[in-house]
């Protein structure tokens, strides 16, 4: 089972050890137990590159090193038991990048490692508001010798392609000589690799002046990358001015410094390293380009650099914070995940997009999912400028000439288009039948993707320009796979997996189905519409892709018409897929604590053939067109399905958090919502130290907007229907909509809504439309 | 999909390379391209030990080194893609064991490799009368210098764990010194090892006087073997004596005899191998017992050896011979098939079973399938003692206790059994979920046999003995495997793959559905029978197995009652699974050829969701029943599954021979026959060179005997209903029946029955009962 969203949601015990607190996430003591769940916890990234949040100095401790390139990809060549024909030949996995960060300091000939020292007064704190990972400590070898270390380091939201160290050690009670070795290393593994490859080998290396260079080029694949670095020294006090030696070999750089440090003086070594690669460059600049990178910010100075990097935070704030007054965990939590998700994706490259566990870690190869489409892009959409949000549909778009040979791969023709299920550059990279060639839903999420884009931001251009080709081959994928059943007289669809990963290889999952015939007419509709608005682009794309052929529409429309929606009226519901009823019907709460989580105690098939449902399936699509469906229709599915939910996918909750709200379950929502909003910083999962959950971090953070804040776009207008859990008194956050940029504060009393630049504007609240005046708030009042 | 038999019906290009001759295999010419499969075809075996036809000396072109020993296994630890749970720890393979028949030879210093040289009149012969594997050929090297080699080879059928070598090399026109080194070589390796390990450690070698010995052990598993051989060499001429020089090292041993030989005079070794194990011995007594065997042998000589080794196959064939007169191909065909099947399982240990590829190659590691339940026993019940057959049973009886545990990880209790789909010591080995967890019809397979032996050998008490606890087992697993549907108010089995692999975790498999309902009221009628025939072993058996719990017999007799068994009236059918007909209807015979065989052009996804079917399935359940399906069921059936069916297996055409039989579709039956009889010797799938379908030559067996010679039991009487082949004008066979051995001949025009000692006996031919007198062999008048 693709379980890449494993969630435990009985959780007996959470691996609590973080001090709470509004802007910060702080680690107050070191535990080395702890250490690989912090080095996730407390990564950095800025769209461009990230890496986990490793010691600069040596640790020879359990440690998973990684420092990561977005974009940069090694194809690890497919490992699995039984070949199925139509599996991809690799697996693209973003990988461990050439090191950065790494220092070496010996102190009187003694190499500092926390994991052999006494340690004290440590900290290592993540300043959320200003992007910045701040640690201090003493340490002490056997002998006494005692040193304090303070350390502080960011990645540039503004300069993609540097970062910065400040390192500053301090002697307690004595006088050592100290020798600091700063290292950009590309001697580098991956932990991950399905048949022990070395995935990079060295190019060249070069020493100038301050700066230090390492070029690097992924086998296979051939992307080239620089990693450089630029240091200086200092003395705080009167010791002696350190002695400077370089040192290269063919796979690495080092500046060394050596000095004896009086007791109490400090020895400061600043870093700025650059990461420029041959995605955006010729492989014969790239020295140049680190070289250029690193003298303007030597020019700038850290001080300066940092202060870009507080003012660049700043601005993401402003967009995207959401204050929940009256818990501070929660509070830490929706920032924790906010934090992260700026960090993991800028919208500055169209060419990338969101892993799972973003620049935290190793799994899961960096590749996209289905969360982006369906999970993700809400958060972008609300948080930044269109086109950010935009740049995650153009990902697919500049795909979908590979999207096409992908389906052509599995028997399709004619321009049909399957998007893969784990992709980095367009082609599939998974190797699970049920998965792979089955979970086709994602073809839906990729074209409700684009209409939830047009419904937020009113681009209907984009069809045009973009969306109508994509629309096309989904259609013509769909139309290809579907099939008339003479028996029923009806189209279905036989063989697929749906989002509940729980049941595999099924005919007519109702969401599938839904998703499918919803996408044929939703790409009429866009037809129409390009027809008639932009009558060139429609000539263009009509063209393009040979459309429109007579018979396509009539099986088209056909298919609109008679495709087979799975019920059962007596029970009132849809059916996850046809036969869901003859199974034995029990309840999560029925089942012993003791087998959950059921991915960790059930056999593949005891779970295949259960009733438990993985993550929302039939309510996932009653979430996605929740206006097309009156509210009895969700209560009744939502109270039959959720109680079969064991939400074992961290995507699991939001969409019940979600519909709960809408439903006034407030207490289901928010029972539900804590299980998410602090899963990885309260490890309820036990596996944080592999790597932060990227993308459910978007799930929670529509389950606080769209579910407890009640956000929703209905018929081109926006909802607001604010339903607080009872310990929270007051919830605000902002949100863009259609050149709108609103701010709204809601507490259980009333809720206050004001236009970024006084526009006026207009909204739903509680089923009731209420419009602004220019350059005033609205202010409305909730019925308790 | 583990389409262990993988089958291309639709073939164009056979490798038919290959003399047909009645009794021999033979190959007149050497062409390396055809090496690897004639390895595989001329693989010789007695049960306990096999060896493909490698040759005795140095060979440096491609080559599969194999050289097997029933029962000696290593467990592989298994390697997949993505783990699911229940997947087993390990793959028990079968491995390449301690070559016992390599030989170094050496002419003037340069070494005979027959890739290298120059090679005339080469032939290698199958003698499958007598056991025994013969090759002859002239070659030379480049400076001129030419050798005749004669060499035969057997693996004694009467002394287990004998073996013999004769190899004479006549010098050509010169009189080189010839070195030819004798060798037992501990170092092997598998090729299929899933982390290129090597599976054997060395324990200890020895040599003492003409005898040389290896111990080696299975990593892991433990097993050791000696492997020994007692050399000897003599010179037909007036050459030197051969000086003798011996060697070994940590894991091998070898013999050497030099001299110079003259033109003309020939130089003649012998080399007697045995190998003993720990499965038959303890460990310090197997150096001990190669000795005495060898002793044995050499005492007796090579001549006197050979002579016992054409008494056994004189003796195996008058049992096992299939006559068809007037086409050599097919008698060619069906003879090699009854070989294999001799030399694979001889029924002296019934720890032992049948791989798919017999001794014949590493492929499927020598495990057991349910391939000996469903078409291998028929084989050795016709024509071997009940003795033999029932250690099949009692095969899987031994294994009982595994089963229990194995359906325990899959979370059944109470003592249910699920038997692994793949298994060497009772444990599942296999690791695809849908076929591990899902192919459960295999439980069923297993209740067969034990009604099919009885049926046909009329020993009732095996069901006291053993078969009753087996049954019960089964029937518990069937229990709790069936879920009652509150929509259908059937029972339901959900999950599952049927025997037509090509669809995966169905609901309702017509035929597994069908033999679990089967299995609980056998199961019921055998408790019945054990309670009347043979109380104190119910009593036992009642104990053992905590048996009967009247909860439990009340719900075996509902799901007896209530079976949900899928069909469709109005086309007059079972289905296959729910759903079946939803598929687009489409026949075999409309495919583009290019698209043949659908497993190698196809992606899973879309072989899964046609129409098409790999081998009988609701087929299968009618052939087990055929008596309890009126003709024009069947016929309705046959009709319409047929013709879906791509026979991708190769397991598939048999059973539709003999269904074909029966309804008198002759050409059908023949055009299907044909594809299997010669599938090995004509390559259809080229694939020989990977070993023999040995489990499909069983089948073969069947389609002959069942099929054209219309063999059924039913209702305690033997059927025998010929239809013959217009080609064929004779077809002649032995079975065991019920304590009878009697000798079926039968033409066009009639038929010929007589028991072996005179005795009398009944049969039904044509539907018409006809009894014969003592000592006189009965004739049918066939009505055409």
């Amino acid at each position: 089972m693709s379980t890449y969203h494993s969630f435990n949601f009985k959780q007996i015990l959470m691996h609590k050890y973080l001090i709470e607190d509004e802007w910060m996430v702080i680690e107050d003591h070191f535990d080395p137990k702890f250490h690989k769940s912090s080095e996730s916890l407390f990564s950095l990234g800025n769209g461009h590159m990230g890496l986990r949040a490793n010691f600069e100095e040596s640790y020879s401790g359990p440690s998973l090193q990684g420092s990561y390139i977005a974009g940069i990809y090694y194809p690890d060549k497919t490992r699995v038991g039984w070949w199925k024909n139509g599996y991809p030949e690799y697996f693209a996995k973003v990988l461990n990048a050439p090191s950065w960060i790494r220092m070496s300091i010996q102190v009187d000939g003694k190499e500092l490692d926390l994991f052999t020292m006494k340690v004290h007064q440590f900290t290592r704190t993540l300043d959320m508001h200003k992007g910045l990972m701040i640690r201090e400590f003493k340490a002490s070898w056997p002998d006494g010798t005692t040193i304090k270390v303070e350390t502080e380091r960011f990645l540039s939201m503004k300069r993609k392609e540097i970062a910065a160290i400040r390192y500053r050690i301090t002697p307690v009670d004595c006088s050592p000589e100290i020798n600091a070795n700063l290292i950009i290393d590309g001697d580098v593994r991956n932990q991950d690799s399905n048949y022990d490859e070395k995935f990079w080998e060295p190019i060249t290396t070069k020493i100038k002046d301050h700066q230090a260079f390492v070029v690097s080029r992924t086998r296979k694949s051939g992307f080239e990358v620089c990693t450089a670095q630029w240091t200086q020294v200092q003395i705080y006090g009167d010791s002696e001015t350190p002695k400077i030696q370089t040192n290269k070999d063919n796979e690495s750089v080092s500046a060394s410094y050596r000095s004896r440090v009086r007791a109490g003086d400090t020895i400061e070594l600043i870093k700025f390293a650059a990461v420029v690669t041959s995605r955006d460059y010729t492989t014969n600049e790239l020295i140049l380009k680190a070289e250029e990178r690193l003298t303007e910010v030597a020019k700038m100075g850290y001080l300066s650099l940092r202060t870009e990097q507080f003012d660049s935070w700043q601005h993401k704030w402003e967009l995207s914070d959401i204050r929940i007054n009256g818990d501070v965990s929660a509070q830490q939590g929706i920032r924790f995940n906010i934090f992260h998700l700026n960090q993991t994706y800028t919208g500055h490259d169209p060419r990338l997009n969101i892993g799972p566990k973003g620049f935290t870690g190793e799994k899961y190869g960096g590749s996209t999912y289905w969360d982006t489409e369906a999970f993700c892009l809400p958060f972008y959409l609300s948080t930044t400028d269109s086109q950010i949000a935009k740049n995650l549909l153009v990902y697919r778009y500049r795909h979908l000439g590979k999207a096409i040979e992908n389906a052509e791969k599995l028997g399709f023709t004619d321009g049909a288009a399957l998007y893969p299920m784990v992709t980095i550059n367009g082609e599939e990279c998974h190797n699970e039948w049920e998965i792979t060639f089955e979970e086709i839903h994602r073809n839906g999420a990729i074209a409700y993707a684009i209409y939830n884009y047009i419904r937020h931001t009113g681009d209907d251009y984009y069809l045009a320009e973009k969306g109508l080709e994509v629309l096309i081959a989904l259609s013509r994928f769909w139309s290809q796979r579907t099939t008339f059943s003479d028996v029923k007289q009806k189209f279905v669809i036989l063989g697929v997996t749906g989002p509940n990963e729980y049941e595999n290889n099924v005919n007519n999952n109702w969401y599938t189905n839904y998703l499918a015939a919803w996408t044929l007419a939703y790409t009429m509709e866009s037809l129409d519409l390009v027809l008639e608005n932009y009558p060139d682009d429609f000539d263009r794309v009509m063209e393009l892709t040979g459309w429109p052929v007579k018979t396509e529409i009539n099986r088209w429309q056909s298919i609109i018409q008679n495709m087979f929606l799975p019920e059962n009226k007596e029970v009132g519901i849809f059916l996850q897929q046809e036969g869901y009823l003859d199974k034995e019907q029990m309840l999560a709460s029925e089942l012993n604590p003791a087998i959950r989580p059921l991915n960790q105690h059930w056999s593949w098939d005891r779970i295949l053939r259960s009733c438990f449902i993985k993550q929302a399936d039939v309510l996932q699509g009653l979430y996605f067109f929740e206006d097309q469906f009156d509210l009895e229709t969700i209560r009744r599915n939502f109270d039959f399905y959720e109680p079969r939910t064991v939400h074992e996918s961290s995507l699991s909750p939001c969409v019940h958090v979600i519909l709960a709200s809408k439903l006034g379950y407030t207490d289901k929502a928010y029972e539900l919502y804590l299980r998410t909003s602090r899963l990885d910083l309260d490890d309820y999962n036990h596996e944080v130290h592999e790597g932060c959950h990227i993308t459910s971090m978007a799930g929670t953070w529509m389950a606080v907007v769209e579910g407890f804040g009640g956000m929703e776009v209905s018929d081109n207008q926006l909802n607001i229907n604010p339903v607080l859990p009872d310990t929270w008194k007051e919830l605000s956050f902002t949100i863009h909509f259609r050149g709108l940029l609103l701010h709204i504060v809601a507490n259980h009393k009333q809720i206050t809504i004001s236009e970024h630049q006084g526009k006026p504007f207009q909204v739903i609240v509680s089923r009731q439309a209420h419009r602004s005046s220019e350059g005033k708030p609205l202010c409305v009042r909730i019925n308790e």
